[in-house]
């Protein structure tokens, strides 16, 4: 039987590393298939505060593929995102929550939905199939949901997300308002995080039409903490952009208690794009957008769809 | 609520249309949505058989999608497959057990599986939500899997499939070999049939690398009955690959009780191309591949690989 390298898109968020983690149960258990789980990069403080808490290892950093692996992606889909060295022939499965881009040369299972996180779309596939996950992965997938949904607030959210938290929460049984207000606590810490750290924690880049975009996110509860940084941010994202090859960048600081963004413009080509799209003021270089906390819902279908104009 | 029209491909086959027409049963019955089942095309001698035994009318032809429409495609993905005049941003469900060729703006619900019919697929969504098909989509599902495994013969066939077929004959109660026998015999009829419908009954094209094929299949128990017509296709084939503007034009005349394939070559291009991938002899125009019957397994990747080098 073939191993299965179950495995999240570079920049690891922490639904990205937990549904790594949940499927790797549910490939077992459900499926009956040798599955495990990697990273595609270095975990974040509020990942590695999840990780601690529920006592499970940081799974291991994957850095190739052989022939034999075949190759399960979770929380992403398109081959901007996945990790360097895959070949994309060796994916035999995707379960993700994002806009597609896939092209493939043989069917795959394919497993997407229109739901607040990956965690709670492999949720959902436990409990459809009448199997409970075990207590810590459920704590994970509690964590991973409400991570995603930034607790249930983001626009992304669903009612399924909703009722997935309490029925994931029968089993991991945590105190969700306490477990959220730490969970955040470490997402917002900036111990160990350099200015690099603080663009690429959270990056991806997009094909918008035939046009190449980055976009950073910093999740917190304090934006001044990110904020008395600013030029030292804005330097490095220029230099990111460059490095990237890629025609815009942008950098969103959420947060994530008063459910806005301040939108980093780097330079005039960013500006015009920013003005016409999301129609804000830039002050300082910076774009005020309150009610925006989603890169995926708010951020990249506008830019997209003006660029493929 | 929105509507959902849900269709298959262009050209469709057995699986295309009943897929359709069961996955109505699924979104209303499941998922408490409003769904009508839609046909992309005309449909073949096969499927007007199985749908006045088991009596259900014939899909209404699809035309248009409003702005409010949504859309569910199933037993395809791929944008040159979509009947003419889809706006695939109207696309929120995807059905499917093809290779994928997809780019969506938004998350979308997509659920493919390597599995050998579209039919298989939904039949299992049913069984997996606790669901029972009703006597009459059992008996669609049942004929949507044995027409598109070739009554289970066919090398895209899964263990599943096998399964599936004993669980939805449950709920239809068919004597399998005397329906597959009238089945047969049904999609081999030439009644009614021009030249043209023999080329275009299940034609489809694909992007292969940069370069774009198409392919037509015609299943058969009597392989002869078309042979005897080889000319007056080879002449309609010629015509079709220059109206479509593809690179490469193949028709299969594929035996379906023997299980082999008849290529037919209508040029040196073709020739030169089917030689190196394939390894057989032309002879009168004809390529005999013994062991051949799908399309999908054992010609669109054998092609593409070769013309993505």
């Amino acid at each position: 039987m073939k191993n299965i390298k179950i495995v999240g898109h570079k920049n690891p968020d922490t639904d990205s590393i937990v549904s790594a983690i949940a499927a790797q149960e549910f490939f077992s258990v459900v499926l009956g298939k040798n599955a495990k789980a990697y990273r595609a990069g270095g975990i974040n403080n509020e990942t590695k505060f999840i990780l601690e808490k529920v006592g499970v290892e940081v799974p291991e950093l994957v850095t190739s593929v052989s022939e034999d692996d075949s190759v399960a992606l979770v929380d992403h889909n398109e081959l901007g995102q996945v990790f360097d060295g895959l070949n994309f022939s060796n994916v035999d499965y995707i379960i993700d929550h994002h806009k597609i881009s896939v092209v493939t040369e043989k069917p795959i299972s394919f497993t997407a939905e229109v739901i607040g996180s990956t965690s709670s779309l492999i949720a959902k596939m436990f409990f459809r199939e009448g199997v409970k996950p075990s207590e810590k992965i459920a704590q994970l997938l509690l964590a991973g949901i409400l991570s995603d949904t930034l607790n249930l607030t983001s626009p992304t959210t669903t009612d399924e997300d909703r009722v997935l938290v309490g029925k994931v929460n029968e089993i991991a049984k945590f105190n969700i308002d306490e477990f959220v207000a730490e969970m955040f606590q470490a997402k917002s810490s900036l111990e160990g995080i350099s200015i690099e750290d603080i663009i690429t924690v959270d990056y991806k880049s997009f094909e918008m039409g035939a046009i190449k975009v980055g976009v950073g996110t910093w999740e917190t509860t304090n934006p001044e903490s990110v904020n008395i940084k600013k030029d030292e941010i804005m330097q490095a994202l220029a230099t990111k952009k460059i490095e990237d090859k890629v025609e815009h960048m942008f950098f969103m600081v959420v947060d994530i208690l008063k459910s806005s963004c301040q939108l980093y413009i780097i330079g005039e080509l960013e500006k015009a794009l920013a003005e016409k799209v999301f129609g804000g003021v830039v002050e300082d270089g910076i774009m005020f957008l309150p009610g925006v906390v989603s890169r995926k819902k708010q951020i990249v279908p506008q830019l997209t769809e003006e660029l493929s104009k």
